[in-house]
């Protein structure tokens, strides 16, 4: 149930394994002209994505209409820019279109004899005990039914066969929405198509309390979000008029406000989007249901990992059914096992990075630790992976990440005091400051957090 | 919507000050011969729910059938028991039966001229724009909508007026279960109706990870109800036949199994039922609805507060309505925001209990230090109450008192290590220690926490 990036990648994967996949979607075919775009428009791939996308054989096909960010670009109140890279060298994450990536992959589960795509298919309810799918067709208003072996809840953060489970004892639920709600808003090509800013790079404009961002698109222009509180002086609610906009764009996003023509028209027009996590357990009923992606575990998008967990839920499934064949119980009962305790920290890490995102990195000091960090890194090769790049550029499940980085963020809080710019770094007490420090953590291994 | 024991009380307050009110309930009148039971059986009445009984007056009328409990008396494993009395004096909690103070609460309201009662009605949605409630009479299948002006979500831990609230955008919502269950259980009347045990107590069986409690009834029998696990070795899945259930309770319950005649036929015979903490917000929708109770914060039962908590909620918004009049959006944006942090701290304290319960109260240090607290409160009166007793006989916000609660522990860590018996308290080194403790406390005003 859902058509969606997760359910329409799961559908191939199932394929591969020679199974018969029927997708059902409640919206229409997004491939046609006139359906109606959802959600974000642009989405940040990195390797847990590519590694699900490769696993199908379509990532040289992705990675050639993504566009690689090397570094966030901040931009402060007066214009000025400050940087900080992602990883090392050529590591990037890919600003990707949403509607282009789905598209993609409803193309492939279409041409693929094993999948059937069934769109405009509202899911009602289920029958858990006869294992049965009750369905409206939009379009007419009839409602049928049909049964099913094995269904996977694909259908995103207000998934209709999650409600469905949580109707059963003890099925563990929240739901749980930021005082913050978020506007897309666009900055637009230069003549010629050209990228008015730096082009290769996530540009970030941290203002602590709230921040705006933009992604690259191929055309030129950039897809930007204004991340935003509900209510207070600095708000929605305290934004009502076109004057009022204006305003507040020249004294708080100054360089951002001549390449945006259309913001005043944008501001109104666009909807203001929650941000929410869900968490649930559990994710499987018996041997009949599962949940993946946002279904099971909708995240904020601050870490830009929602997708990339959505798809790493899919390289997980696959190698148990791999490993288990199809002992869908036992396959149903690991996954989810293993997966939650990835997904609540992921959940952790994303609402973590949005206080990142918005504040610390307009300090020098958080950029100078990140300098020192990433010295560290290449001192240390195999001893020291940012959290950052544990997350973006490893497969390292996400709740040892988080827990080597709060070990490592622990060590930055003992050494920094030391260090007041970056050439103290090679300060024979500094050096041995943190050889030390690696040292006691050798003795410590870093999957015991 | 809902006519349990708060949505029958809120009738009556609520037609007190003059207002017109229709009651839906999805169940059959309980009053009428053949309806199920569906929830406990017994309920420890307390000082929040007599104040919210006297204020339509039927605090005396339930009294005269509630049976006041002193202590909780604790059963060990060979029969042995100890005492702890619950408060001062003649401070007790009533046991009473939630059937009867239903059916008492329910003839009030029929009898009142201004209150409506319809039962069978079950609501199937609400239209939060239209001011429409949508329901099914479940005898003759027929749908129908009724309008509203304000409606009052009183429809329990599964309330379905909350669950087209959590349709709205941006609605906090979480369902917490326990890896617990409970079943209920019966110690027979001895002959003549006689108590069996001592009547005017809560009977404790604390066994660590699990426990039982027994509750007097009137006609001398108790009803007993074990809180045990779902799964593993001493649990509900381990315990499969009645060859099962009688070792168990030789070896674990010894005292208890011979009062139980029919507790083999009643292991098998009786549900299981789960343990859910409730928490949402909003619990308001414009001046339209508003949740109370078991529908805006169902706890779990181990304080014996949950009816107490909804039927001061009725206090609390009959307050507000006397000083806002029916200026409805105030009264119910100060309810949630003055209730909130108080039903969040009771289901804080209700889940604290169950460990108090099944594992602290067979502590002989845990008793020795509830000894020496009755003892700085007999001495200090107006400056110690027990946390208890704050919760239980005191009309303390919740939330005040919880903080309350958690600094006089810290105190009584800080005291506990100098006392090895109860004489000890008399001895100077302690008393001084006291008063210093009480000094401090005095500089840092109780609402501070």
């Amino acid at each position: 149930m859902g058509a969606g990036l997760v359910g329409s990648l799961l559908s191939l994967y199932l394929a591969q394994r020679g199974h018969e996949v029927t997708i059902y979607e409640r919206r229409a075919d997004l491939r046609k002209a006139g359906s109606v775009e959802g959600r974000s428009i642009n989405l940040a791939l990195s390797d847990r994505g590519w590694r699900a996308l490769e696993g199908v054989g379509i990532g040289e096909e992705i990675r050639r209409v993504g566009i690689p960010m090397y570094r966030r670009v901040m931009h402060d109140q007066q214009g000025q820019l400050s940087f900080q890279p992602y990883g090392q060298d050529n590591q990037a994450i890919y600003s990707v279109s949403r509607a282009g990536l789905n598209r993609t992959l409803l193309d492939l589960a279409e041409q693929n004899p094993r999948i059937q795509l069934r769109f405009n298919e509202q899911c009602l309810g289920i029958d858990l005990r006869a294992n049965h799918l009750e369905l409206r067709d939009t379009l007419t208003g009839a409602q049928h039914t049909v049964p099913f072996q094995q269904l996977f809840g694909t259908d995103g953060a207000f998934s209709a066969v999650r409600g469905a489970m949580q109707r059963t004892d003890r099925f563990n639920y929240s739901q749980s929405y930021l005082e913050y709600g978020y506007k897309e808003l666009t900055i637009e090509a230069g003549p010629g198509g050209e990228w008015p800013l730096e082009k290769n790079a996530l540009h970030i404009w941290p203002r602590g309390q709230y921040l705006m961002i933009a992604l690259p698109n191929l055309d030129g222009s950039f897809n930007c979000t204004l991340f935003f509180p509900y209510e207070g002086a600095h708000s929605f609610a305290a934004l009502q008029t076109a004057a009022q906009v204006q305003a507040f764009f020249e004294e708080i996003f100054p360089d951002a406000l001549p390449l945006m023509p259309d913001l005043r028209e944008e501001f109104f027009q666009n909807p203001v989007g929650s941000l929410v996590t869900v968490r649930c357990f559990p994710w499987a009923f018996d041997d009949n249901v599962l949940l993946l992606g946002d279904a099971s575990h909708a995240i904020v998008p601050f870490y830009g990992q929602g997708m990339n967990a959505g798809f790493e839920d899919c390289t997980v499934l696959n190698e148990l059914l791999e490993h288990h064949g199809n002992d869908w119980s036992t396959v149903f009962e690991q996954f989810q096992r293993q997966r939650k305790p990835d997904a609540d920290a992921m959940a952790e890490l994303a609402l973590y990075n949005f206080e990142e995102m918005r504040d610390r990195v307009a300090d020098p000091r958080f950029l100078l630790q990140k300098k020192i960090e990433s010295k560290i890194a290449a001192q240390y090769p195999g001893q020291w992976l940012s959290l950052y790049s544990q997350v973006t550029f490893s497969h390292i499940p996400y709740a040892e990440a988080w827990a080597n980085g709060q070990r490592q963020e622990q060590i930055m809080r003992r050494l920094m005091p030391h260090i007041q710019a970056e050439a103290d770094f090679a300060k024979p007490a500094v050096q041995t400051l943190i050889r030390n420090e690696l040292a006691q953590q050798e003795r410590q291994p870093p999957s015991e957090g």
